[in-house]
């Protein structure tokens, strides 16, 4: 953990929080901190900054916070990803929160299982805690938006246009003949298909909306690797 | 799996292969195909092409292949990287084959847990495995090469110089000034810490052997997102 992420709930004044969970645990076990030690700290969805430990026992830590810094700057980039397998979910959130999404959408398309749609990792509570994970490994407070869409036409029908209006518009697609960019670094909405890819269908929906199919080159990628080339590639 | 590699051993004449393994398995159960159907196949190290299934039963697949295309062609890379975790190592594998990365020493490093040296990951078969499935997901056939190396002095000042000889010389470091170069494209040789990065020590005497400390901005990255992130915003 790079950051403890301090929620509302843990300040007992002003600039004083007091942690009785699993982040206490973490401060003295792993991180082995002790009375006097600071330690980077940030509040969720607000600012960055430091935390003196004052005082601690196994079942609390109090720190006083001094947070006077913004936290990294959010890429500019709406995410729409066919809902991966459960497990390889929990990892992307993790990465899409450490590298900078704040929005995220995971739509149902043919070649999702559908079994995955009953899965844990999408209660609330879990999206959040893989979130939480991602934003303090990268030292970041802002909470990703993530939004649940289990109906394709639908929602690539009515409501991707309106997200996609003036924004650069890509589909990530092996097959595409155009290469994706580099360091576009401007408003865009991405769209990446599920292992296996978008049936020709879906493609072609899409295209229809607007998006331009680009490929990376000849190598088909896992789509947790994918995801972090793609982002890492247009935002640089 | 999209594409079936194949061993020495599997050919039976020049253009035949018996398939008797989980591969077997795998072309019935999951991809569900039949005499008649063709697949993607590729020799080890050699070429890509097509497969057409002539026999098949639980046992074993016959087929009949025409292999006469170039794998993808590898990346300029030799990757540095500190032994991480075993279970993210796994992971780490497969995602270097399937980007293209054929020069890959794990070295070891101050923050390396020293538990992570006895770890089976390490074993050449669960290597090759990981570095295999790898190379299926991105139609690849040419198997990387994994050197480990357990010390980090005697490597660094003996071996390293001579690997980097008329090479861009990098290390990925997050407190780094200097930003990493996107789309470099030429041969690099690229070094990445562990969790908690390397000790100054370690920096400075990898600095002293000419590798520029670069950094990809504020955000810290675990080491299976650096890796990907780096790798793909270096290669374009």
């Amino acid at each position: 953990m790079n950051l403890i992420l301090l929620e509302d709930r843990d300040f007992i004044s002003p600039d004083r929080v007091r942690l009785q969970d699993d982040r206490c645990r973490h401060i003295i076990r792993v991180l082995g901190a002790k009375p006097g030690d600071t330690l980077v700290c940030g509040r969720k969805n607000a600012k960055i900054g430091t935390g003196l430990i004052v005082s601690e026992n196994m079942q609390s830590v109090e720190m006083e916070v001094n947070l006077d810094q913004d936290p990294p700057a959010p890429l500019p980039l709406t995410l729409v990803l066919s809902l991966p397998r459960p497990k390889m979910l929990k990892r992307i959130l993790q990465s899409l929160a450490s590298l900078g999404v704040k929005e995220i959408f995971l739509i149902n398309s043919r070649r999702v299982e559908k079994s995955f749609w009953d899965s844990g990792v999408l209660l609330q509570a879990d999206i959040e805690r893989h979130l939480a994970l991602g934003l303090c490994q990268a030292r970041d407070t802002l909470v990703p938006r993530v939004h649940l869409k289990r109906f394709f036409s639908p929602f690539v029908k009515e409501e991707l246009p309106e997200l996609g209006r003036n924004k650069k518009r890509i589909l990530a697609h092996p097959k595409a003949h155009s290469f994706c960019p580099v360091g576009l670094n401007s408003d865009t909405v991405l769209v990446i298909g599920p292992e296996g890819g978008f049936i020709d269908l879906e493609v072609q929906t899409l295209v229809n909306k607007g998006f331009e199919s680009m490929t990376m080159g000849p190598r088909i990628l896992r789509v947790e690797t994918a995801v972090t080339a793609l982002v890492s590639r247009l935002f640089t």
